[in-house]
């Protein structure tokens, strides 16, 4: 539980580039939560997306600029930044450890492919907290 | 315990503000932890400083441009970005919040007012973890 797996999951790269979400078996489930929250994006599909987030006050966004508390504000800054044109999400050199049995800290880089074709990148950080078996994104650092 | 307490330790901000630490009494040992943290680097201590983070291969430190793994990889770039001139740190608008009983997420603004006049400053997000009473810093994300 306690080492930093670095993931070089094949599945989770061909399911993300094909869009096709990829329910890897026998893990932690941490893929596949990546896998449909990309998915979720890839389709343009911003309120599905939103369900990756915990819908709690004290859920943080943090940006290069300053901290977004709350579900409701979080879900205001996307809707604000990529209303219509959200791109092709895709990940990189994703590390991910278990903090306990129900919360996990993943690592990784990001691609978009826009239309208008820049393809901005960085490094997120996610805290991820389990309850009742789901997986939901409480602390998001995407400088 | 799940609540994120945003902290506004008057303790902790003219802690770090003279450069003595302050071990609030009675808390979970977090602001304690940060304010030994601050003290160390506005004393110049690196070695003292770097005990704050795990020392393990799998601890992180994520830049804006890269994800350092390994506390010998951590402390050589501290050195080379800040070797003979750290600044004075201080912190604002903390928060954090316990995940589960030993880890814990902290995100903060962070100050420098460095020697040559400049004042660099950010967000950063820290996960922590406690073993055998002593936190340490597992996932370092200042970009």
């Amino acid at each position: 539980m306690r080492a930093l797996a670095k993931v070089t999951s094949m599945v989770l790269a061909l399911a993300i580039a094909s869009g096709v979400p990829a329910f890897a078996a026998g893990d932690d489930g941490i893929d596949a939560f990546l896998n449909r929250t990309a998915y979720d994006w890839n389709h343009g599909n911003l309120d599905a997306f939103m369900r990756g987030y915990e819908n709690a006050p004290d859920t943080l966004y943090i940006s290069s600029t300053k901290v977004i508390r709350g579900y409701a504000a979080i879900r205001a800054r996307y809707a604000a930044h990529y209303g219509g044109s959200m791109g092709v999400l895709s990940f990189s050199d994703l590390s991910k450890r278990m903090l306990g049995p129900d919360y996990a800290v993943v690592v990784a880089h990001w691609h978009l492919a826009m239309t208008n074709g820049t393809h901005p990148t960085g490094i997120f950080s996610l805290v991820l907290h389990r309850s009742s078996g789901a997986w939901h994104i409480i602390a998001d650092h995407t400088p």
